[in-house]
């Protein structure tokens, strides 16, 4: 039972550092964390251009396999170091630290799929962990709030703007035709929405009257719709405060703005966001540990 | 009496099928329909690809002609299976339908009509119908409602920016004249337009310090009164939400949330959005079938 | 007296075609005028086209006379069917109708003075006059009014882009060069306000790693300030509907909307939007004229 | 004392005239000031056009040494005047003002220096001071706290912007190749930030079916979450304005209003917006001067 207890213990240790940002072990280890995913995305970077990855090619090389390494090291550890690791493994971060260390190792089989490292940016979101998450993770879930709640009305707008490009793409192909640039309906269509949000690269420009008269209307329509999204998000998110004061008295205000979140994380169902002086996880009533 | 009935019953499951969306049948006839409409339109896409029509031609050619026919006979479907023809025939929808079929046909005679085959775009409209078409079509309706209140503030917004493009197109034309592309007023104009709107595409560009310095302004005012558009429909999208929470009580709302609509579309009147358990249409009052 | 008598009725009457909208007379001189006034925008824009006014000089060139001609027979009549002709001289449509002339006049005396005809787009205004005017000027006053109120904020805002405009452009000119298109400050800071507005004509594009560094700044500064006018005429426009509901209770309203406005306009002061029925004008106590 | 008391006097006159604009000298002095500023600006921006310097670099160069010499006698008189020349001095317009007499006599030991005279583009906000300042620092003010209320949010999506360019860009590097000028994954990230932000030079621009339809994406998914700064802002800014409301009775509106601040500056503290009538600083409690 002692080897039992004592290899809790370590667990528990190692699962405080790495999932929780509360002792200065895991605070450490949380921002060491950061600057290893921003060193291996700069990395990543710096191999692509090609002045660079002349003069510092094995530097660059190295770099990467020891930021993959500890990564595995990394991803091995939160494995070990929780209750249920299927959960860990499947969850949305999981599947991100994953595949932040397994594109290297395909290298070796497939070329190309090195490239896939990019996604290690996705790591990066971890970094609302790490300052003054309470606030952040408060603000982000509000605006998501607000963006979930207008899905259905963005949908149908995004749906409205994709039938209007085909349509106007298509008049456009037949107006201006392929000795100016629009060479198939695709790439007409392509040009529309390159116009209808007010983009406007320039690469492919209507060069008769009509055409430009029919931009015209594009560009318009496409100044004026932009007011859609907008309108949308505005009123939901202004909405979305004026609930949350009506739900919440005053002093039931002061209240919640007297409770402490921290960062401790469970072991066992890896919930978050806890509250100071909380002895049992708010989800799942695992006991979280203390010092 | 009984071939009439079986003649009504025969109409009746037909309209069933086509118009409504809560049998399987009519799912499934529904989530067909959508596949034709979406093949048809990457057809269309796809034979404006040179290289890709050098080798599929037929393929292509006779993949269009199949769908046209298949569209053709939905279309005589759709009018026999209904009580009132016409009222069919003259609406959005019925247009839209025709508009799609005969292109095809008309290609025989006038050579470039085929390309009008790109209206099909408008029939993926009925993809609301299929997808959650309640919450979908409420969600259109709210939409519709907030640019309908705001239709003439934004009449006077786009007659101003017009009037605005105008103007400025002609000074630009005086300062930069023909040799820096300002060849004429209209394209000085449209240019305007490309800069008010912020899309630039960069084919026409002032190049004198003194049509910067206008296009300069022309930016800015461009970039300052898209806040107006976007102001109007979030203040009309707020007070139309605000307007609905006034006008119903929250024991009303719980009871309007109880309701549920379904695809029905009545025989006579093709009204849509009945609840469910109604017997009678509750726009005609003609009897609703159920099984 | 008699004779004092006539002329006042010819002169009322006068008045009343050209300055009203009410009888059919006032109604069809306001479209014929709408219709001259497109059609010598029209003229202005085609004469412009090198190809068109090779072939058709002459009739533009007549057609343009004839429009000024019955532009100055308006102008005449207007100064003389009203009261105070000071008063509609210096208003600021009649500064407008003026300018709509001379410059055709000034063409024998001054090269290039013909291409001023450009501000007879402005007299467009009047449209609004004769559709639906109570409406349409209606929505026209509410924006101006959120405009009017957030002016000061809209002024500093503008203001801070213009300095953040002039500190980047200056350092782009130090980091890009010369030789990548950024020949000097001025330029450089045109380009600065092209990419905060997200124009971006590409004319001149940043070339070296650090230049675009900083356009990326610029760029996702430019689309995040576009919020700040947006939020603020949304704010005022939401504010200033609310304070419109505020002050006027329901009962009120009702009687607001029985009131019917007509496009009557005082012979003496040239006040507009009189009501139906008023015997007398709001402004000036002055009798106004009924058949 | 005597000599004690006429210094006092000395420096608070001078401290009237620097720092406020009640009296005819102050105003005279802040006018005179602004228009230096202006043209210092000016003066850099002309040098650096090389036509222009060719012509009449000796006037140029003259001028700015006047302009530098000016702002020098300035800076120090400002120093001298104020009790606390620390606080001055490191105050944000301290470093302004320092920073903007520098650059010329760094000019002597190091080239390109001189540049950097672009930052008395910032002394330009000043001119709030001058042109009624109550009305547009309040309007300064309520922005700045709009921006600060809604700065996490802000943050989160800017960091989500920035994410999603990194990934985007770096399947851009993978899709197009360096042959249509994506030759790195820094520059395929910054042509993202570019389309994202719905600027598009087209300086590069897919030329590959599948990269044009990655940039389609891009283009819609930036013409949407533009609506997300606009949406926070507009509500954040709607709350603010609620709150003022709600938290100031009309009573007391009515007496803010009669209370009008003027541009005393306190001689101790640099405490501003004083009220009229106003006889002792409301931040350090330090006797105001009035004549």
């Amino acid at each position: 039972m002692s080897e039992e207890n004592s290899n809790r213990t370590w667990k528990g240790k190692l699962h405080e550092i790495i999932y929780e940002a509360d002792t200065p072990a895991g605070k450490f280890f949380d921002v060491v964390l950061l600057i290893f995913i921003i060193a291996s995305i700069v990395l990543v970077m710096l191999e692509s251009v090609k002045t660079i990855d002349a003069k510092f090619h094995n530097i660059l090389y190295y770099g990467e396999w020891i930021v993959t390494i500890l990564f595995s090291i990394e991803y091995i550890a939160r494995v070990i170091s929780v209750k249920k690791p299927w959960k860990y493994i499947f969850s949305f971060y999981g599947i991100i630290d994953l595949l932040s260390t397994i594109p290297m190792y395909l290298s070796f089989a497939l070329a190309g799929s090195h490239a896939l490292v990019a996604l290690r940016a996705l790591r990066l979101l971890r970094v609302f962990r790490i300052l003054k998450l309470a606030r952040y993770l408060g603000a982000s879930n509000q605006l998501a709030n607000a963006i979930k709640a207008s899905r259905a009305k963005i949908a149908v707008f995004l749906f409205a703007v994709l039938i209007a490009s085909i349509i106007f793409g298509t008049i456009m192909y037949l107006v201006e035709g392929e000795e100016h640039g629009f060479t198939n309906i695709p790439k007409s269509v392509y040009w529309c929405i390159v116009t209808l949000t007010t983009v406007g690269f320039g690469d492919i420009a209507p060069e008769t009257p009509l055409g430009q008269l029919i931009a015209t209307i594009i560009m318009i329509l496409g100044y004026g719709i932009i007011a859609v999204p907008t309108g949308i998000v505005s009123a939901e998110y202004t909405k979305a405060s004026g609930d949350d004061k009506n739900k919440i008295s005053d002093e039931e205000h002061e209240h919640i703005k007297d409770l402490q979140l921290n960062t401790q994380c469970c072991v066992n169902c890896l919930a978050e966001t806890h509250q100071d002086g909380a002895k049992f996880c708010h989800k799942c009533g695992c006991k979280l540990h203390h010092d």
